[in-house]
Formats: C-alpha cells, structure tokens, sequence
C-alpha cells in the first residue's frame, strides 16, 4: 500500500509541473474519448454518490468492510463517494488511509476511473480533525470583506486536500426569507447583493485559478435554489417563490458562483410552488444548464430522489423517481446507503426510457471535474506538501475572521471595552462550551464534539480566564439552554452581587437541519428566565449571543447594556469575542439581516414602502402600531470609535441607459481609536411597475481608518443595478429618479 | 320632500308588481340608450365613488353640507356615495332621511341618474342602528352550515334595504395564509372550499332570486385577489402567491361567488408578487373579467388608486395611478375624499390617453347594477315594508348562528356543561362588553360603540348572570387586555377561593385593517398573566375565547379543564354561550382554521406531507422535533354527545375521467343527548406531479340527531374534485390512487 502511495505521489508530483498544458479541449476530448469506452454500467455507476458509513464493517467504526467497498467499485461502479466515517473527523493521516483503500479499489476496475469524494467542508474542512474551523457563513457575511471570506475558503481548500479530499460541499447560496431557518447560520443572510460577492469570494477560494492544483478543490453551490425560503420556517419544507422573485433575488447569487467558476451544485430539498426542485426539468436544465449555461455537475442532496415518492409523492415509487429527476436534469445521485438508483437507471436506460444522451451528458460532467481536479493523476494527497495543516498562519486567519465577523449592536454608556482589572461574573448557559461557538457540521453533522475535537481550543469563560486572570472572573453557567433551574439562577444572583459587570452569554444549542427545526422564535425561556432574573440587580450587564440565528430577546434587551452578536465565530471566536470586549480589537461586523423584535413581524431590511408606512399615512381614525421595528437592522453594527461621512457626490445628475456612474462619499474616523468599517451603499427606485424596495444594498467596501485619518470610497455603479425583472421575467429598467444612500446621506440621480 | 318620498314609494310599489318583465336584454337597452346620451364628464362621474362623510357640514356630524353635495352631484356628477355618517350607524329613519336627501339632489340633474350607495354590513346591517347583528365571517364558517349563512345574508339585506341602502360591501372572500392578519375574522377561514361554499351562500342570501327587489342588496365579493395572504401577516403588506397557487385556490372562491351572481367585486388594496392588484391589467381584465366572464362593477376600495402613487409607488403622480388602474379595468373609484380621479381621468380621455371604450365599459357596469338593483324606480325604503327589522325572528336567527358557531375545542373530564346551582368566578377581560363579541365593523368601523348602540345585548356577565343568577355568579374583570394589574390579578384570586368552577374570558380588543396588525401571535401578556395564576388554584378553568385570530395559549393551555372559541359571536353570542355552558345547547362548531400552538408554526391543515413526516423518517443521528402539531387542528370541534361513523361506502373503486362517485357514511348518535354534527369529507390524492396536500375538505354536510339515531349522509363527488392546477396554469387530475376519509374510516379508490 505504502509503496502505490508513494508512486501516486511520485505521479501527482509531475503532473502539477505539467497542469497547464491541461487545457478545457484537451480535457474534453479526454472525458469524451474515455466515454467511448464505457459501458453502461459503467456510466450510470459514475452517477451514483454513496456515503463511506455505508460501506463500514459492522461494529467497527471507521474501517472498511472490504467486500462491500469491492461491490460499490467492483459491480456497482460508483463513481462517488462523501460523508465522513465513524466516529466523525478523521486526521489527516487517517483520510490518506481512507482515500487510499479507495483508490486501490477504484484502480482495479476495467478503466480506473478514480472515485470522486465529497465533504461537506462547511466552516473550514470541518470533517478534519486538527483543521481550522472559521466563522460559520453567516459570521462570514458579517464582516462585510470579501478579503476574509476568500482567504478562508483558500485555507478550507488546502487542509481538504490535506486530507485528500478535492471536493467540498460549499458555499452555501440559499437565501433565507425565513430567520428561523435551522439553515440561516449556513447561508450569508437575507440580502441577494452581499450573498453574491461572498459566494463568488468563496467560490474563488476554493477553485483559485487552478482548480487541480494540490491546494484547491471544486466547490458546490447549494442547495439549488429557493430551498432557504420555506413559508412555515422549517427545514425541507414547501417553498412559495413566484418565479419573477427566484430570478430577482435568489438566481443572481448562482448568477455570480458560476460566474466565478463553480464546478458543481447540489440540488434543494424542498419544492418551490408545488414542485420538488429534484423534478424540475424546468429550473434544473432549462434555467442552470441551458440558461445560466453551467457546465459543472449537478448532484442531489442526500437521499432526495428517493424522497421524491417518499415524501413528496410525485412518483410512485423509486424508478418513477429516477426517470423523473434524471430527466429533470440530475447528473449524480447522493443516493447514499444503496445501489436503487443504479439499479432503476440501469433498468430505465436499458428500456430506452432515459436516452443515453442524458446519461452520456451526465458522465461528461463527473468525468470532466474528475479531470479538472487532476484525480486521474492522483487522489491521494502527499503529507508533506501540507506542512501549513492547522498551522498558526491559518489559526489567524480564522482569528481575524472572527474578529471582524463579531457585531456590536448596542454599548449603551460606552460600557464596552471592559476595564481588565474588574471583576466580571460570566455566567449563561453557552458560555463555556466549543459547541455554542462551532455550531453544526463542526467534526460531525450536529456538531456534538466539538469540546472533544477542539479541546485545545478556548470556549469563553477560558478566553476570559486567559485575558483577565481566572481571579477576575467568576463563572456559573446560570441556566440550561432547555430546562428550568432556579436554583442555579438564585445562584447566579448571588455571585453577581460581587462584581460590577456581568458577561452574560446566551445563544443555541448546536444544530442543523430538520433538527434544528423550532417553532418559536423567542430565545428559550429558561434563558430569558436568568436575563430577567440578573435585569434585577442593575449591574450592567454584556449580553454575548452566540446563535445561528436572531432568537428573539426583546423580553429584556431593554435592559442589556450591551449586545455582542457572536454568530457562531469558531474556534477562534472566544479568543476575538475577548479581545473585542476588552478593546484590543475594534469591532467591525454588520448584522447580515434584520433581527427581528417580534416573532410575528419579520419584514426584510429591503422590505416594499407599503411594510413600514411612514407617520403620514397614519390617520385619526384609530391608533396604528408601527409595523416595522426590527430589534436590530440589517447592516447595524458599532465600533468603538466614530466614522462622519461626507461629500457623498455623483460623477453626473442623469445617465443614459448604458452610463455607469460613479459615487463617491468621504469617510473620517473622528473618534480616539483606529477601526475598521464597511461602507455599505444603497440604492432606491422611487418608482417603478414592480413596486420598489425601500432600499437595496448595491455596493460595500471595508475600510480601516487611523484615529483623525479620512479616506474617500469610490463605487461605480452600472445599468444592471438599476434594473429589476418584470412580470415578463426579463431585467428591466425604468426611466426615472433613483436614490443613492450612504449613512445618512443621499444624492439623487435620473435615468434618462 | 315627504310628497316626493310618497311619489318615489308608490312608483315602486308599481315597479314590483312588473320586475319580472325587468329582463337582462331590457335592461342592456336602457343601459345602451342612458349611456349614448351622456357627456364624458356624466361618465366619469358614475365612476367617482365619494365618502359621505365628505360631504358632512363642519362641526355638525350627520348633517349634509348641501353645497358640497350639490357640487358632488351636480359638479361632479359622482355615480356613488358610500360609508356612515358619523358619528355611525344611524336608524333606518335617520338613514331614510340621507338618502332621501342624496336623491332629491340626483333627481335635479339632466338625466336623473340615481345614486348607488354602498355600505360596509360586514355581520348583518353593521352600520345601522337597531339592526341584527351576527356572528362575524369566521363564526359562520364554524357553522358549517351553507343554510345559516345564507339565512344571515337574507336578513342583512332585508335590514340594509331597510335602511334605503342596495348595495353591500359583503361578502369577503380572501383566504387568509397569515393568521395573523388582522382581518382572519371577516374571512371564512383557511380552506378554499369551505369559503366557496360559504361565500356561494351569502351571495344567495344577500341577492336572492331578484336582486332588485326591495329585500335583496348587490354583494360585493372582496378583496379581489390574495389580500389575505401577506407574508408578513401585515394588513395592506405585500402578498407573494404564484399563479399556480393562486388558481388553485383564491380563485375557485371567486369562481363560485361570480357563479352564485355576485354583482360586484372590491380589489384588493395590496400587492401581488410586486404588482398593486389596482394597478393588475391581467388580474382584473384579462382573468376576471374576460376568463371568468365577470361582467359586475369593480370598485376600488378605501383610496386606493391614491396609493398607487403614495404607498406603492408604482406611479408617479395621481394621474398616472388613475391611467394605470383605469386601464387595468376598474370601473369605479372609492377616491373617496376628493375629485382627483375625476378631474385626472377627464383630463386623460380628453387627451386620449384613456380609450373611451374603457369608460364605456365601466358605466356600462355601473348603469346595469343600478338598473337591476332598481334604483331609478327607488331608491328610498318604505319603512312600513320592513315590520321585522330587528325583530325577534331575525334575533333568534342571529342567536341560531351563534349557537351553531361557538366550537367547543377541549372539554377535560366533561367539565362542561357546567351545573346552574354551583357558583363561579367569571373573569377576565372581555367578561362584560359587547365590544369584544362585535370586533370590528360595528356600528362604526373599529366597532368601538359597541357598548352604547348594544347597550340592550347581554355582554357574556349579563347572560350568565340571567341564566344562572346574580347570587351565582361572582365577577372581576381580571386584568385588562394590555395593561398589568397584579392588584387586580390578586383580587381575582381572593375571588376564585369561594367557588368550584372558574370561567375565564379572555379574547382580543376590537379592531379592523391595519389598526389590527400585531406582530406577535400570543394572546397578551396580561391575559396570559392571569391565566397562570389562576392555574395554580386547581380550580377547574372553563377558558372562553372572544377573538377575531387564533392568538396563541400554549402557555397556559394544560392548565384549562375545557377551552370555548366564540370567534366574535355577535349581539347574541353570550346568551348562545351562555346556553352552550349549561348544556341547554349543544355545541356543533368546527374549527374553521389551524389553531397554532407556537408563532413560528403556522402550518395550514392541507399541508404537504413533507410538513408533517411521520415517525418513520425520524433517523437515529439526531432528535427531531415534531413539526406540525397545531394547539387545535381545523375541523376540531366537540360536542356533548358522542357520534360514531361507521359503513363509508363509495359506489365504484374505481373511475374513468367522467364518472362521478357516489360516497356514504352513517353517523350514529351514541350519546345521550340529541346533536348536530358537520359530517366532513376528506381527499387525498396519493401521488401528483405536484406535490399534493395531506387532505383537502371537498364536501360538508351538517346532520341533527337524536340520541341513538342514525343517518346516512351521501355525498357525490366529481372529476373537478379530483383535479389541481398544474404549472400550466391548467386543471387537471392524473391517474392513480386517491384516499377519502370521513373521521377515522378511510376508503380508496382509483382514477383510471
């Protein structure tokens, strides 16, 4: 074994000297030369995705029963495999094993096609033991810099070719209309404008310019498309997206990951107006293969065409459901624990019922990113080119990232930073544990061990211990996150009654998908039972949330000194969450959507003029509630010094339907300390036939300012921004006004 | 004027006596012939739809201000006058005199074109003084029964004609998808068929076999289309419904009214999918007025085309917003305060910018309702034609529908009925007003003068206190519906240790439209308040519901022995209560809606199956939640008997797609008291190509029984049940199985 390892190696070596010359024909004429050769079987097997659990000897996690692996390659053919083995988060050293069997396996058959192995790599290589685990996406989208998203993807990219694996199911492109979502942590928020540029940022990450190189890996865009916007807020449930919205706001994130070069995607789970996305032909090949014209694989989400008369019951059984989502457009299926697909195709394809023309479209593909991530030269990555695996660079990446990831909402009184000689009670139920900070997909699905995995790691109360000396800080976790206990809480009071702040940290449990499902949005009332609790003893209390997503605290932000919005920052956030408390970092993160007040009351930041209706349009007739009150705004986020904004001007008053025009606006940091801030421009359409937003985010750029320092930020804007889709679904725009807000200042221009 | 009024009453009484001969063809003549005489200005001014209470002298509310209704008239020709003078719900005496007056003035112009008044009589003749009030929308769809509705329409218009007013803002048809939207309770609920056949039936009622004659009013079908189904919950917000869906279901509910003769529709006063529904040339011609053959008035509502430029912005300026929903194919403007659309439209069909055979059309329209509706024989009522408004006959029939309306949802221990010689406590605070069982639309539009137009009505105190004695009933209001009052909360403690039984009235404060919007779901937190602390009594709690939406008790709800949903019930509703409550009547409502248990959960009864999965998709990787368990499902409802269904039969397992089916059920009274029950027939279609619903109401028929009697209930169902709209945009059923289900018994049968 050790022997073909190193020859694989010795092989990988020359062919990164030669990559270049691997041109796209060259390639095309491979995948096509070797399709000539297939046989059926051979092909429909590369269309089958199984899961490594699967193929595990009963009652030894992580080993491999080595006949049932022979039948998945041997007689099955697959052409992939994903997920990680028991027990979860294998070394490096152990995937090169894993990848390894499987290579020898693969190459023993007729062809020696190499299995492709996907991961869900989803905030760093998080099936990695010893990885760098970043901020989660949402944590991402908050720091509103394209620089870090990208950087960490490179590094997420890196350590999963470390471990061998070249393909990563990331980045997440849903767009959550729903903040109770158990999935809104893994997406960049509710806006279409920054959830594009930080896929396209990540996407680039992952591919760089050689998507076969050792460092890089093909990235997954997910889940096509409108999976994030389910009407009752639960996971895998029914989306309504009327199609003129889809392409509006939801198609233009895919817009730009393909763009920016995306290798594959992975399909939606849910339906969208009644129809599975699995069984689209229309969305699937219609829109992304033909309209957007991607190239790359298009992949199922685990189990889902089985699903599709399981649960959706629009097929009868298991072969209807193949022909259907095979016909839809589906290139490879993530069965994942057997071969019914394989079977049903083989059957389907033989009666001519799928042509072979779908399936050979499907092969050319797989077979295509298959030679594009330079498997057929090697699959099993060389230790030694990794020596940055986990390394203290990539830990300050990951640091960084969190650091301008964690929001500041509120600093009532300039509580914050903290002094470091007070004493602080830390207390709340999230406050020392790695699982609160890494959430889901950290070392396994839901994110369980991530206490044993990144033991190493500091949780909050050790990052505290660690900045301000474990005699200043008293710690008592003050209430579970699910059960009643006033004992705890009466101690808690107690403790207080020394210090002269709490560090009161409140959040979620770790989570994702159908578990993390909720039907209240409202924090959990053992939790909000401690916050009212310590609101009593008027200590001015921090409150640090560290959640996937806005759960409801308006029963005592009122009473909160201070909210530190943490995301789910990673392994690195309590270090930065520290640093910011005590002033050493200057926070920079922006809330990447709007945190609602009220569970009933969930309006967008970019909502229409008719979901918040000025005090004009009140009337005497009765008394109106504001219906529009976010807790918090998109884009809200402080800093300890303060930034005036100025001499916002326009390089013209008209343009003409193919001007661009160029905006600027001076920014100053008028305060005592340097910091960073993501200027965020928005546009309005004052008018137009579909009703317009209030405001849309169009343009964002994070600068850092020196104390007294000034820069001027240029932006240009195009006609693309002017536009909107129209009820013919074509991008349209309209001659008018438009309005150009930075801060608080406007300038309006008119399309002529 | 009195001479002319006996003139005017003997011309038609004649008119009566001939109206058979008043047919379609005749009427299109007069129309044809009244509209070639008229000026643009005459034309435009049929379509101006102005508030009375614009017309009122300063500082005397009632009272015309005769030159500003001479202008009105005379100036601007206005075809409509519509609303309550304040300060609200005059007699029919006073309402003679108004519209004696409004005539006398139509009377002097050229052509003696009669004015059409139009009213909002939500739950029966609401603007009228003395006149029958019913249950709300929602309470007659807990009937379940096509006949009591009906019966409510029939009397509404008697009593609306009574007050010389033909026209009625009524029926309302939305279907709401938010429950809380602050008009849930004028609709008849959450099932599209349950609102056809509800909507059908009030049509009839208010219509009947000629709608000219002096007991019938023209309805109007309201709000055309998908007002009801904010995203938000929001009134006026935003609506995202895709075609498909919108077919599926709004639509039908139109298709049945239009189908029942409905004279005139009101447009909805929001948006769908980016596009005002005023400003929806393909909504409001192209689909009602061309394919569904709609050929009544399309009246705006409440200033909307103002809107069009002020809230929706999807026009510059009024005159634009006239252009775009006059040519969107509305025929009348309820401006209502001022002549902006006339003077804009006049201006733009002088300078051609609007066809005149688009204003031909809506006079039409408008001319035609006026002649079927009889207005240029009269348009003032002879009291002495109506000896039973508000007679005892229309007040046992109001009591009818509130009997058959209140649903009992839960009943521990069959704590109801209660015992009349054991003393309670009632409390709570919409204990004792009638507010609170009228809502909105009473007597003025937020209903607030409940108290004082109903001071004769029992508020729910008064009818227990009758029923059962002073001496036994002990009362304290409990606490107020917004405000804390732990004094209070003690009070009612103290109060509660004297008796065996607590009734605790708990409920909503009145409202209508936007002054209703709530962005939380939970009843409030003063309400539930005094709800926990009564639960420690262990006393048992019979919970009595007043509201117009499900506001949520999860909290306190285990704690409540029996829970009692009046809806809005209604000037009779505390004595039907209050009978309900001693087993004098027994209960036969059904829940006509999904009562939620959580804010965050608001999945609808004819959800997908991927909303509700069952156990067996429950893996071992993680612990689930359950996802769909409303605190009460739709249809719930129980009684003080038992009934038991047995022998579903349906005539065929299988059918071709012609055949209709035949399906029956015997219903048994197996307890001790006689019963009415709403037999409901359920379909399931098992496999579609778009995903289908749980189950779907598609037939209800309500059935009385003795004690130990049986019945068979029959039901035929045909091809259309079988049917949904695909992504086409067509109706269509497929082949396969489908599932009926009657209460626990399940037949299936096949479509070949």
């Amino acid at each position: 074994m050790r022997l073909k390892i190193a020859l694989l190696l010795f092989l990988s070596f020359l062919t990164f000297g030669v990559r270049s010359q691997n041109t796209n024909s060259e390639i095309d004429k491979k995948v096509s030369e070797l399709l000539s050769k297939m046989s059926t079987e051979e092909k429909i097997g590369q269309m089958t995705q199984i899961t490594i659990t699967s193929l595990e000897a009963k009652g030894k996690p992580g080993e491999f029963d080595l006949p049932k692996l022979n039948e998945a390659i041997q007689k099955y053919h697959v052409g992939s495999i994903l997920n990680v083995p028991n027990p979860g988060a294998p070394t490096i050293k152990k995937w090169n094993e894993v990848i390894t069997t499987i290579s020898s396996e693969a190459n023993k058959t007729r062809l020696k096609i190499p299995v492709l192995y996907g991961i869900d790599a989803i905030h760093g290589s998080s099936y990695t033991a010893g990885a760098t685990l970043f901020p989660q996406q949402i944590g991402m989208a908050a720091t509103f810099n394209t620089d870090i998203v990208k950087k960490g993807a490179e590094i997420s990219a890196y350590e999963t070719r470390a471990s061998s694996i070249p393909w990563v199911f990331s980045p997440d492109l849903d767009l959550p209309r729903n903040p109770a979502w158990s999935r809104m942590w893994e997406s960049f928020g509710e806006d279409a404008y920054l959830s594009s540029r930080m896929g396209e940022a990540m996407v680039k990450g992952f591919e760089g310019n050689d998507v076969g190189s050792k460092y890089n890996v093909a990235s997954c865009m997910k889940h096509y498309i409108g999976y994030g916007s389910t009407t009752t807020g639960k996971d895998r449930t029914p989306s309504i997206i009327p199609e003129r919205v889809l392409r509006q706001f939801d198609l233009t994130i895919y817009q730009a990951a393909i763009k920016a070069g995306a290798k594959s995607v992975m399909v939606s789970s849910g339906e969208i107006n009644g129809t599975p996305v699995h069984a689209s032909k229309y969305l699937i090949t219609d829109v992304l293969k033909k309209e957007l014209g991607f190239q790359g694989v298009v992949v199922t989400d685990w189990k889902d065409i089985i699903y599709l008369y399981t649960r959706h019951k629009v097929a009868e059984n298991n072969r209807e459901a193949v022909k259907l989502s095979v016909l839809a457009g589906i290139d490879m299926s993530m069965v994942p624990e057997d071969y019914s697909f394989y079977v049903d195709l083989l059957d389907l394809v033989n009666k001519g019922e799928v042509p072979m023309s779908r399936i050979d479209d499907a092969v050319t593909r797989i077979l295509k990113m298959k030679f594009e991530l330079n498997l057929f030269q090697t699959t099993v990555a060389n230790l030694k080119d990794y020596p940055k695996f986990g390394s203290q660079e990539f830990i300050d990446a990951s640091y960084d990232a969190a650091a301008e990831s964690i929001t500041l909402l509120k600093n009532n009184n300039a509580v914050l930073p903290l002094n470091k000689s007070e004493k602080v009670l830390l207390t709340g139920p999230t406050a020392n544990s790695m699982k609160y900070l890494n959430g889901g997909w950290s070392y396994n699905w839901q994110g369980e061990n991530s206490d044993t995995y990144a033991a190493d790691k500091m949780t909050i109360l050790e990052a505290l211990q660690n900045k301000i000396g474990k005699e200043n800080v008293l710690y008592t976790h003050g209430a579970d996150l699910a059960n009643f206990d006033d004992a705890e809480i009466a101690k808690t009071i107690e403790m207080a009654k020394g210090v002269s702040k709490i560090i009161l940290c409140l959040g979620e449990k770790n989570y994702t998908e159908t578990p993390g499902d909720i039907s209240n949005l409202y924090i959990t009332a053992s939790q909000s039972k401690l916050a009212l609790a310590l609101s009593k003893l008027n200590i001015p209390i921090v409150l640090v949330l560290t959640e996937g997503r806005p759960r409801l605290i308006s029963d005592f932000e009122e009473n909160m000194s201070a909210v530190v919005q943490c995301y789910l920052p990673g392994n690195e956030g309590a270090r930065a969450l520290a640093d910011i408390l005590y002033g050493e970092v200057n926070p920079s993160g922006k809330l990447p959507y709007n945190y609602p007040r009220y569970p009933n009351s969930l309006e967008k930041y970019n909502r229409k003029y008719t979901e918040s209706l000025g005090d004009d349009e009140q009337n005497n007739d009765a008394k109106y509630e504001k219906s529009y009150s976010p807790q918090f705004e998109f884009g809200t986020g402080l800093s300890y010094t303060t930034f005036a904004y100025s001499n916002l001007k326009i390089d013209k008053p008209e343009v003409s339907n193919s001007d661009d025009l160029k905006v600027s606006v001076e920014v100053k940091n008028t305060g005592k300390v340097s910091g960073k801030v993501s200027v965020l421009l928005y546009l309005s359409d004052k008018v137009a036939s579909i009703t317009p937003e209030v405001k849309a985010l169009k343009r964002f750029e994070k600068i850092n300012l020196a104390s007294g320092e000034s820069k001027t930020v240029s932006f240009t804007l195009n006609q693309k921004d002017l536009q909107f889709v129209n009820n013919d679904l074509k991008w349209i725009s309209e001659k008018g006004t438009f309005k150009i807000q930075i801060e608080g200042l406007t300038q309006e221009f008119t399309l002529k």
